[in-house]
């Protein structure tokens, strides 16, 4: 995660939340991982999807899957040159490169048909109506606040560059790949092409782990594990420490994590179980505890 | 070349240029050729500047460095669909895959005292005076059209990820490197930092193929060869089939290739050839003959 909520989203502000994230990531590599990192891109999609609006009357703008390629050259530019420093500093010579990443989703996804993932800025009924018929795209009412953009969010089925994203490792290089959930591509007459979506990041994730018969998958959050009733006070949140996929679907099921959050993060977690793999969820700074078995959430 | 002068821009006619260059690079994979490739991305970052300035009240604009790692996203993501597309027709199974790319140059290259080259797009003597209290960056004159954006252009010194590239070249991926010749970063304390500057994407090409011990460069444009006296009537005009890295560099310095078009592919010529590479200059419709010696400019 290269911003938080309220982050002024400047570029060295960025950068600076990539150092650190770097200096965990390079803790592993430094034990010994081989690492594949993948990221969202939240804000910097939002970011570009405007300067596309903005810039509309003197540039083309580009459709939703090419902007979503920028900011995975944009935000695997800043990862890479951190991780780079960081393993340098650290007398590990190792390459680490980013690779662009389109994902697999399934044409006939139900997501299809109704889009419910906000994406972009506020607009004002009046002009969401306009962008309506001068781009094709849907805009519905948010919560109050405007009208927003909204696109189908398929499931990730995938890595169309696994095989590359797998010799790269076995060649020793570590790389970054997926970002923002990855490019969303459909199968049509045995060609991809692009389509207007978005895919779950962390969904994506758990699609990567499997595609490179990963060990693990580790997904890093702001919270240090996955708890039961959280934030319905001391006595009643339950931090996990170790959990089944079976277990950790029912309690999904009983509407313990926030959609959109820490649901997705479990639901990848889940997929990932059902394919043989184990998964943390933590946060950076309890990253080297979780791997002792000691603070997170693991999945199994 | 994505984009030719005159061109829309819009992804449709960029998607349809990438799926022409790809069927002639698909042409030497077939042949057993292992194939790096690279891009400009002029027009590109142009489109990304002007939707930086236009957004700059709403979001913050990125430094030039980021907006060519975008524009590396963006490009990337035409030529990897529009080459496994081509590839996948012709029965060939094999991994394309887009690397973010960062090109070292020195900190004390001449360019960096005197910038000069023009980017984005022409502002009026009043704008680009705001934009260069707003921003620090330089503006100048630009043949009477109006006022342009300088950057240093200095010359590349080494590719980042030349480690990266060549490990995946080894396990069989096709690779899509360097594109806009390059995020330009310097070295400093042993770690790597961004600089406002465009690299030659020729030159930086011929320093790629050095880093990776390539065969051969193959430099796409235009016209189906270099000539000597360029547009200055039949009989006197000259196609070069064969020189020496000796004999160009004297035809340069007579003022044969005009600058910022074939200066710097000859150049980037003969800085490879004095690596001990042979390089082709040719357009994508001669590539095939170029490749028998039957067409294009051999400098060896």
């Amino acid at each position: 995660m290269l911003l938080r909520k309220g982050e002024s989203g400047t570029f060295d502000a960025q950068l600076e939340n990539a150092r650190r994230t770097a200096k965990r990531i390079a803790g592993l590599i430094e034990r010994g991982y081989r690492v594949i990192i993948t990221h969202g891109n939240g804000p910097q999609v939002g970011s570009i999807l405007i300067q596309q609006e903005k810039g509309r009357d003197e540039v083309p703008a580009m459709p939703l899957d090419v902007c979503v390629a920028e900011s995975q050259g944009e935000i695997g530019y800043m990862l890479q040159r951190a991780l780079r420093a960081e393993l340098i500093k650290r007398g590990i010579n190792r390459p680490v490169a980013t690779i662009v990443t389109q994902v697999r989703v399934d044409e006939t996804d139900e997501a299809f048909k109704n889009p419910t993932k906000p994406i972009g800025p506020f607009y004002s009924k009046q002009e969401a109506g306009k962008l309506s018929r001068q781009t094709g795209s849907l805009f519905k009412e948010d919560a109050g606040r405007g009208y927003r953009r909204v696109v189908p969010s398929p499931r990730p089925k995938e890595i169309v560059e696994k095989d590359a994203i797998s010799r790269m490792i076995k060649g020793g290089v570590i790389v970054i790949a997926s970002g923002g959930g990855g490019i969303p591509v459909v199968k049509r007459r045995n060609m991809f092409w692009g389509v207007e979506a978005v895919i779950d990041k962390d969904l994506a994730a758990a699609v990567l782990a499997e595609d490179v018969k990963a060990d693990m998958l580790i997904i890093l959050t702001d919270i240090k594990a996955v708890f039961l009733n959280y934030r319905k006070g001391r006595g009643c949140e339950m931090e996990l420490r170790k959990t089944t996929p079976e277990d950790a679907a029912r309690y999904l099921k009983e509407g313990h994590f926030a959609p959109g959050s820490m649901g997705p993060k479990v639901q990848a977690a889940i997929d990932f179980a059902l394919k043989g793999g184990k998964t943390i969820i933590t946060s950076p700074k309890y990253l080297e505890d979780a791997m002792k078995g000691d603070a997170g959430t693991l999945i199994e």
